[in-house]
């Protein structure tokens, strides 16, 4: 099991029992999501930005338009946070004070660096698609040099970082128990839908494997 | 229509037709969720946190324990941005370049106030849990004076504020509709599962019409 760097900048401080640093249960966490939220500050203010990403070996990269406020202003290579979080189950207790969420999260904190390797871009740009719907890449058309050229693409390097899970049933106090109330989980998941052909598809073009198979993977 | 404040922060500057400033959409996109993120900054690093909120009326809450590093930073009155996010579908285009996301988004910039008035906080809270899950506060042990006290509430004006939406088909290069490659959206929805009673569940106490009502609500 190897820990990723725990500081006291990602340390889980409170409920410290939710708190994990080995990157078994980090990477399981980030592979379950292709969306997350990248934090960034220009001038004082904080940014936070839902885009896509894929994890490389110990590298989370994220992509976007060259031209966007965002990627130009992280490519001056500012520091970020990036998060990804699962919601699991409403966890309804007795009393309102202990309702909580089920959740699994993962904080990485780090400078992101513009990537301008052209091989390290090129297979990041595969691996977004592909951590997204796995078969794909095989099949599409690759990006042109002048697409390549209007992406940007940052590596950040998961060296700080933690993951916080909760799990399980309410934790009502002792004496609440007792209530008649029903207590217990809402269990939350997201499923793929039946695929929806674009309205300019050409006659005779059938559902590939890819995508029928997308409709499990969805299922977790 | 109501709009909110526009400002070169909250632009939509890249796809500005994605852009949306309007309170009927920004309100939608935020009683649909209700696990946000939460973006400030300690000592130049930015933190992006998930976390519950609720919206009532032009007020954006969110909340946590007073013991808690976010909460203390946010009380004592900085800059934030909470991002709520929900993913529609993924987007299945012919080439690599224009494959997407579909997604509503909506980001809100401002500083976040401690809230101390009683009264305001009770509600607050009230409006966490009926955010959540509509029909459960009546049936539930309300917070003590204790638990008031360990709990933070912070109010963000929702002013400075823009929602962000893409929907529908891939927008590929006109030379490549000619491919013989599947192009659609692969939807996503998340749907609640069969509730999961405590394990200390007392004997004889159903699941409540509230729980149940989740499931088709959940169905979104």
């Amino acid at each position: 099991m190897t820990i990723v760097t725990k500081t006291e900048r990602t340390k889980v401080k409170r409920l410290p029992a939710r708190g994990a640093y080995d990157r078994e249960t980090i990477y399981s966490i980030l592979d379950a999501g292709f969306i997350c939220h990248v934090g960034f500050v220009v001038e004082g203010q904080p940014y936070v930005i839902p885009t896509g990403y894929a994890r490389v070996g110990d590298e989370l990269y994220i992509h976007g338009s060259s031209a966007s406020r965002m990627l130009r202003n992280l490519a001056a290579g500012v520091e970020v946070c990036v998060t990804v979080t699962h919601v699991d189950g409403i966890v309804l207790a007795r009393s309102a004070f202990h309702h909580s969420i089920n959740y699994r999260s993962v904080v990485v904190l780090g400078r992101a660096e513009l990537v301008t390797d052209a091989d390290e871009k090129y297979a990041a740009l595969e691996a977004f698609t592909e951590h997204i719907i796995p078969g794909r890449w095989p099949e599409i058309r690759w990006p042109s040099e002048l697409e390549m050229k209007a992406t940007s693409v940052l590596r950040l390097p998961i060296e700080e970082a933690s993951a916080k899970i909760r799990t399980g049933d309410p934790k009502d106090d002792e004496e609440d128990y007792e209530m008649n109330v029903w207590a217990g989980v809402v269990p939350l998941e997201t499923f793929a839908g039946e695929p929806v052909p674009d309205t300019k598809l050409a006659k005779g073009i059938e559902i590939p494997e890819h995508v029928r198979a997308y409709k499990k993977r969805g299922q977790r």
